[in-house]
């Protein structure tokens, strides 16, 4: 006679998650320890948990709010006494000392062990090498279905930019792309613009000129975080978009001129946007970095960079800076370059990749993209969720 | 006979700004000193200005667009040589070597002295006294035109909220009131959102429990700005308003418990939203610190605290720190509490001050909120264009 399958013998709790916890090891010991409880899983696995901690995370009717599946209770007070602890179905019962009954699965517990990362359906960023070519998405599998949308979001996470292609020529067809994953993040230019040259341009996108590389909207304190141009019509001479990754060319700056780099990151300048409606002003550093030093966020827009207002020992050395930079980000071997066609959307992190375009000809034919910008934190959700289907 | 006076002497030269720069000073020196230029000005004010700063700062219509003013010189050469200098109608003229002609306003300069901070209509934060009323605005004022809306802005912007009273029991009068400053910021909310209980609630704001002081979305990288809740009903029994000043919490905290401050301010925890369409996560700190060690966010936000995912040893003391600032944020003194009437709306920088309510019985009346976000961005662009009236 076997012993019955592990699995099997597992009740799967309600713990107010929609993310899966039903795979993995059973409980199969509690142990009191003070002011924690010891715990021991069929796989060897063992962790400590403190009492106040899973008081905290009960997620009974009482404590989580069954339809919000927020969390109810306050955390106010450290549990007197430890609760009496029992095993029911390989996962863990506590009955606390006011007689308050809490029920944890054991595998949601096993993902949670202190110390333990969080498991995450967004993929982490991934530099571009120089033989980067950007991920294609066809318009018909993007509408399809989670597959499409799926392979579309990774890329454009991992990456910071993806194309699709095929798309019908549609007016406003970027906007409902766009709707699928998240409310179009509307800013001074409006929840969706048109770039073609205009008579009274308030923006250099708005003119025929090439376009240096840059990020948008860095005088906000927040730019855009992704934004999508699709492509309706491209038949006049020039007009090629370029881009190129701005945390690799960080990553250059910082292994070849350090000292740079660290001008670069440390040194906040002012940003600014001005016509008969606003003035927007943000004073940021080039390079943004986190608390483990990883650029975390590019902020390039020669345009309008507003008055550089340093101390006088500071300027020369931050212009040297800035022209470094520059160069790394001229390297034609790490930029893309190329014609967007008809029905083509690109799509970018505008805080990691500097985006840019050629001069064009509006004599030999006519240019109109349509653009707009979303949310990050809504397509990593959007990924997150279309994960759960799994 | 007397001096012509100084104003009259000096022609105003078009700086690309739409800021004014018209009074101040005139020129009287400018002295080549090596690769800088050495100003003197009418009042005694002398300051230094590196070459390549006033290369890049020219406002020719070559250097900087005559329609968007945006910069189109790249910086990307260091003048080689000074250039001929000269002054002229109480202004800076400089022909480079290659013939480009820059000219310079005088008191633009004099603004833009190297290490001079920058003037800004946007007025410091404040932190609320024990004696804190807000500031209030009639409705009338507001759409009037200019100076009502300064004052309101003025005030947000100041203490983190403003009451609005007197105004129409007009279904998305708080869209339109929102949209005179900038656009809405949609969330997974929508952009506008309605406050009220509702029958299959994915927030604790749909129903009728009281709500704990909290700052909206800290799951998101950048949580809403500015919130704008509008009343339309407010009949129910209970229900009223509660806010507190989250920097002067967290003052308070450092104050009273540096070490439980320091915890908060430097332990990132994972805040978490799910329903059938969203899975938003962040990670962040309770207390944001700028560069200077000020508190410039609370993200706060106990329903959806996801699990406290940190090392064992760290559990009990971020659980300790948590309740140290919770009660201080309960100081019936610095709390405000207030019944918003129908055709009042209150509005407050979400990153800021925490808001709640009490709980209300539904079965005694109607209780109907309308809301929505906006950008701080937006709000600061537009008290500086207001401000340029003057």
């Amino acid at each position: 006679m076997t012993d019955t399958p592990i699995a099997e013998a597992r009740a799967v709790l309600p713990m107010g998650e929609l993310a899966p916890h039903a795979e993995g090891p059973e409980l199969i010991e509690a142990t009191e320890a003070g002011r924690q409880l010891a715990l021991r899983w069929r796989n060897g696995d063992r962790a400590r948990f403190p009492l106040t901690w899973l008081r905290d995370h009960c997620a009974c009717a009482e404590c989580r709010h069954p339809m919000t599946r927020e969390r109810l209770y306050m955390a106010l007070e450290v549990p007197e006494q430890a609760p009496a602890t029992g095993l029911e179905d390989g996962n863990l019962i506590l009955t606390w000392a006011d007689g308050h009954v809490s029920h944890f699965d054991a595998v949601w517990l096993h993902q949670r062990r202190p110390g333990q990362a969080r498991e995450d359906a967004v993929p982490a960023r991934r530099p571009w090498a120089p033989d980067y070519r950007p991920t294609r998405v066809d318009h018909a599998d993007f509408v399809a279905g989670a597959e499409g949308e799926r392979a579309w979001l990774t890329a454009l996470l991992r990456d910071g930019l993806v194309l699709l292609e095929n798309g019908p020529l549609a007016d406003e067809e970027v906007s409902r792309l766009a709707g699928r994953i998240g409310p179009l993040r509307a800013t001074n230019f409006g929840a969706r613009f048109d770039v073609q040259s205009k008579p009274n341009p308030n923006n250099a996108a708005y003119t025929t000129i090439g376009l240096a590389l840059h990020t948008d909207l860095p005088n906000w304190r927040h730019p855009p975080d992704i934004q999508l141009l699709y492509c309706l019509e491209n038949d006049a001479e020039g007009g090629e978009s370029t881009f190129f990754d701005g945390f690799a060319a960080a990553e250059a700056l910082r292994r070849q001129d350090p000292e740079a780099f660290r001008r670069l990151s440390e040194t906040e300048i002012d940003f600014r946007f001005q016509d008969e409606a606003h003035d927007l002003v943000w004073s940021a550093p080039l390079l943004s970095l986190d608390e483990q030093g990883r650029v975390v966020e590019v902020r390039l827009n020669n345009w309008i960079r507003d008055t550089l207002r340093l101390p006088l020992e500071e300027i020369d050395a931050w212009y040297d800076a800035y022209r470094a930079f520059w160069a790394l980000a001229q390297d034609p071997e790490n930029r893309l370059e190329f014609s967007l066609a008809p029905g083509e959307m690109v799509a970018f992190d505008n805080r990691r990749v500097m985006h840019g375009r050629n001069a064009f000809d509006p004599s030999t034919g006519r240019r109109h993209l349509q653009g707009t910008y979303l949310d990050l934190d809504m397509c990593e959700s959007r990924l997150r969720v279309l994960a759960r289907r799994n």
